[in-house]
């Protein structure tokens, strides 16, 4: 799986009539399997932490999501795959009903990849079977557009977990995994805001999002500057060299402990391929949020907020916010003003996660490029480091 | 203990003599040992979960911030009381040294109890003996007060903490801990503030501040309306008796897998003292950030914002803000704009702790009385029940 | 796997040749192949807990053994597989380097079955060739009639993992496991022994037998009886209708912590093919020593010391001692007198784990027939169920 | 607590009369205050692992067994001195009832150490009362010596779980524990013992010993020999010098886990008193069987059975075999033929533990002296160090 294989698909916004969604439905689909091309049913099988999911695993969640929230709702008569699916592939959705432990999806030895295969293959030619009759839009196009970018959500948790999978091989490099040695090719740069009332999250009326991006509301900032260039491997190897890891008032109290506890000394994977050359002008990646802030304070600088970043994207200011790594803001993933979850247990997909994480804003080069958006907003917890997550500077003026 | 044996003293916001900066010295060093004269060695010393310390650690750590801060600085010919006590009674002040291991607080049951109390007496005298020396402040005299303000927020853990372990034996009610059984007099309103540009936080120049109550700075707020009552024990118990501990889609996920994990049923205590009668009038107390939050979904509400608390209290609008329960907020403990710890160790007082906690405003019946403020920002995680805290509701309008 | 496509090979023990020690090792290599036939590789990764190890690492260690003890020892330049194998599937000998950690064997992806199984030809096709060279036997013929019992070892091993792991999959039965539901044909009746000086453990001169069944020495018995039947599934039905998993009486001090802390009532996978019919009258089996003790306490009898049940096997006196369960003895695993391990890393074999553990004797419907013998000396923990455990009664006259 | 200053008394074997019993039983209960005379409530209410007891804990439990199992079974109209204490107090006799959990008495802050000694002074009282009522000895004379000695066995407990406690202060030193200094005035030497058929084992009809020390057997022994010293310190250093806790070959699988987990390097408490003089004469203690075992593998040696132990140390033989350290022998402890435990609660005494740990013989200095006998069996796990335990080497001739 190397970089330059990764053709991701556009998910089209107006996907206005069934055919065009049934491209869409399909382009999706087949990139799910492009992805695992190189892997064997072995690598595809096993979990290495709870946070990571086999990818086995994500192949049948993803097709479990357009059974149980549009075949088994919306089409009569629909015969389930394997009635046991419900309870083996249902992530965290409470309202459809128990849960497989999460920690133990890795026990999982059956059903195999093959069958996994065969149901993806049941589950699109029933979806297709459906958009088929009829070129009007079905009462579901909207929840499909949803599977659509909830697997393309998990297009890239598969890729990080596969890293995260192969890297516990004692050697490493049995499958190319994602790195970016893209050069920077400009010198850092900041870019001014003069701050004030500024407006962020989506419109309702604007294309696809996710129901965390809004709604759209005012924000008052005081004047900042975001650097225009992402911090890189060779800005956090001077980190590291002046002592980043041995100074605890670099620190958050958690980032210290993390330090201590965790042997943290270096981004992850960073010792784990020796042999593997180190590109000191990529963006740095796999920090945590606890090694971003440590990183900033170092720096004399800070992480931005959520609103600060979303500004600066969508003005035509700031070029290259997407498509290299997530960038960790100092914002913690909290609700926006009047946010109201979607009812129904699909409700569940954002909303009960909206404490005790931290928003990270853009995408990676694992995103696929029509899923990434301005309005975006990733979360994980501070010491999650297995994302393709990196680090932005910014300062009050 | 009882709560009404206990009057807390009120800290002189302008000590401007070395003679008033004594008495307000006296008066906080006194009230500590007034709170734990019913507590026999053996309750002084136990530690029941890592979070809480012994009381007669606190006594210890309290007097060895007077000591390290201003007396190892600034006196000369200072003799340490007890060199080893650098190491077993720093809390967390790396910038000071090692620390003697959380966890294992209670494990260590030298120095006695008595010999704590002369350790005190030895702090006290030394500091006396330096204001005595001229009626001038002294260049220290701002870290007296911060001392002392620092004693006064140990207080109240002593008695969070004295109340988790007197819940550890078996029998109940040993010593009476504080319980609140007000009744609240008026019946529930809301109160208006019809948003827009406000400033919060702590003026420079204002009174005693910590320094995460700084600086002041604007916010915009929506249109919104704060609950003047707290909600009750009484209205609690309704919702407990409607299901709120086993229904999932009132609960935020990491709420919903305490629920399962920790067997929660109800705010802590309520199980362990089952002679004692629950005041249905009386604040309800004890509640994690996320019972607060199932609670407020389950109600139709919300937790206010940090900001919209801070705007109403200090407003002349709403009575009883203060001195029942700290009120969990939904806002995530972070910096305000343009914040700056102070410099030295003593900078790790407050900043490092500026992530993955959420903030309660208001102060408890267990808060001195001087020590409240509308600025205050305390912070605990989520999970958290043995402190204080209770619940305000709040709505957009 | 059922257990009737098992037909476990006879080890020679009399090879005296190279071409019938070749013939002999190509048996058992087979039969390691034929025991995982019906297994997907996804069934062959995964490890359920520390104890058992993946069915694909038991192919490679088994290979691992031969490579290491004897190609890399005893032939010319011989070149190793790989030379990672080394410390890859190296189970616990410290005399050959480090191993990899035994808990994380199931999140190795790489090799891939189809590399274990070029492996295991690489193996077999270098002893081959070795032995090819000569009628006469090899210097190494003894480590390679170790290594065949090693394997066999390995193949009970195999069938005890494997069903553990596929008793983690929700839907059991997907292949079927070794079970046994012979009908115990005559009613049970007890052989008396009359005690006094009797000798035990296999003499020197005699055939294969691992180092722990020797030297064989005089031990004083007192006068004993043992049951000619099993316990059978019925018998420990009534055990368990009597309250026996209820009743602390019947229980050793870490029996009953166990019944308490792992929710223990009824042997392991009784509950987990709730389809599947339990034949009253087969042997109970996957119960660990604590549970034998207490169904022996319970019945007013005892378990034999191993000292009993191998005389009373070895006499022409008692049948069925073998091919059904493992029997649980009171007797801890201990060296006998003059106990000398073999020098070298193969030393630690067996000499390593005498403490802590209860020796079984017998053999179970999964051992291979030529394996078992009446001086074996098979140990697990008391608290172990996964392997095919089960019980035979002792008294006193 | 200096070792001089303890001077335990003599449980007379013959108290054949109320008088002279309530003599012993004097005698027993003043010896456990005075061996905590030293300490403060503080060291006594402290736990520092599941295996300790606070010294508070002790002194009520010894307490709890004669009002349990005498005045409340046969003192008609006894009132218990608080209903509660049965469960507070009752270590792990399931028959009497539910358990107050071993892991957590060292939270348990009430009653106070006044309240315990208020609880030891009530029954004594109650005992004296009852013995003073006739000459004649009353029904339950048995128990109550059975009680005494119970409370030597809780006295040696006592003193070994205080070191323990104390070694937790970060200062050393604070209480003198018991050290020995003692100089091994001959040099080693080695008793010879010609094997053969040996009884060990406790008459009936002998003087009082516990349950597990009889029947008297038969055992068949080969030819051996015992060391006349335990190995001292000096010993063990050289052991240590020559890498001992470096070389996996010396040690049996689970004491070189033991040595990586638990870093050990040295005996227990070595380490923590540094400016302490080891007497390199003295005999080596707080060693584990897993260590013991491995002294003797790298001597050349092994350790002894504990019937070649027995069998020496009531001939005529050998002196010394009491009084400095446990022995630690390569049996596992197991019920002797025909072993029946009391009926009961009281039954629960010594019979329930006899799986998975080692037998230990002789006594230490801490041993009350009339509380050794040659047939005691003293058992713990292999990894257990805080007790008294040293190593006497043994080898077949």
């Amino acid at each position: 799986m190397s970089s330059t294989s990764i053709e991701p698909i556009q998910v089209a916004q107006e996907a206005t009539t069934a055919p065009s969604l049934l491209a869409l439905f399909h382009d999706v689909r087949q990139h799910s399997l492009h992805i695992t091309e190189a892997l064997r049913p072995e690598d595809q099988t096993v979990q290495t932490m709870p946070d990571v999911s086999p990818t086995k695993w994500h192949l049948a969640h993803t097709s479990w999501f357009f059974e149980t929230f549009i075949l088994r709702e919306f089409v009569a008569h629909y015969r389930p795959f394997d009635p046991e699916y419900e309870y083996l592939f249902n992530s965290y959705y409470n309202g459809i009903g128990a849960q497989y432990p999460r920690g133990k999806r890795g026990l999982m030895t059956r059903p195999t990849l093959d069958e996994v295969h065969a149901y993806r293959r049941h589950i699109d030619g029933a979806i297709a079977f459906e958009l088929s009759q009829s070129d009007d839009l079905p009462d579901w196009a909207d929840l499909l557009v949803l599977g659509c970018h909830h697997e393309q959500q998990h297009q890239e948790l598969m890729q990080t977990d596969i890293k995260h999978v192969l890297s516990y091989n004692s050697r490493g490099g049995v499958v190319e995994v994602l790195t970016d040695d893209t050069r920077t090719a400009k010198a850092a740069d900041w870019v001014a805001h003069p701050g004030g009332l500024v407006e962020i999250g989506a419109e309702d009326s604007s294309g696809f999002h996710f129901d965390n991006e809004g709604p759209r509301h005012k924000v008052w900032l005081e004047p900042f500057r975001l650097c225009t260039n992402l911090v890189t491997n060779g800005d956090y190897m001077a980190f590291i060299q002046d002592g980043g890891y041995t100074r605890p008032e670099l620190w958050l109290s958690e980032g210290w402990a993390a330090v201590q506890q965790e042997q943290w000394g270096a981004p992850l994977y960073w010792d784990s391929a020796p042999g593997q050359k180190l590109g000191l002008e990529a963006p740095v990646m796999h920090v945590s949020f606890l090694e971003a802030d440590a990183y900033a304070r170092w720096a004399g600088k800070r992480l931005p907020l959520e609103a600060e970043w979303e500004v600066l994207a969508s003005a035509p200011q700031l070029m290259g916010m997407h498509g290299k790594v997530w960038q960790w803001t100092n914002s913690a993933y909290a609700p926006y003003p009047r946010y109201r979850p979607a009812s129904g247990a699909v409700g569940e997909y954002n909303g009960k996660f909206m404490n005790s994480q931290m928003v990270l804003r853009g995408s990676s080069m694992a995103t696929p490029t029509g899923h990434a958006r301005d309005t975006y907003r990733n979360f994980f917890y501070s010491k999650d480091r297995w994302q393709f997550s990196g680090i932005r500077l910014a300062e009050y003026q």
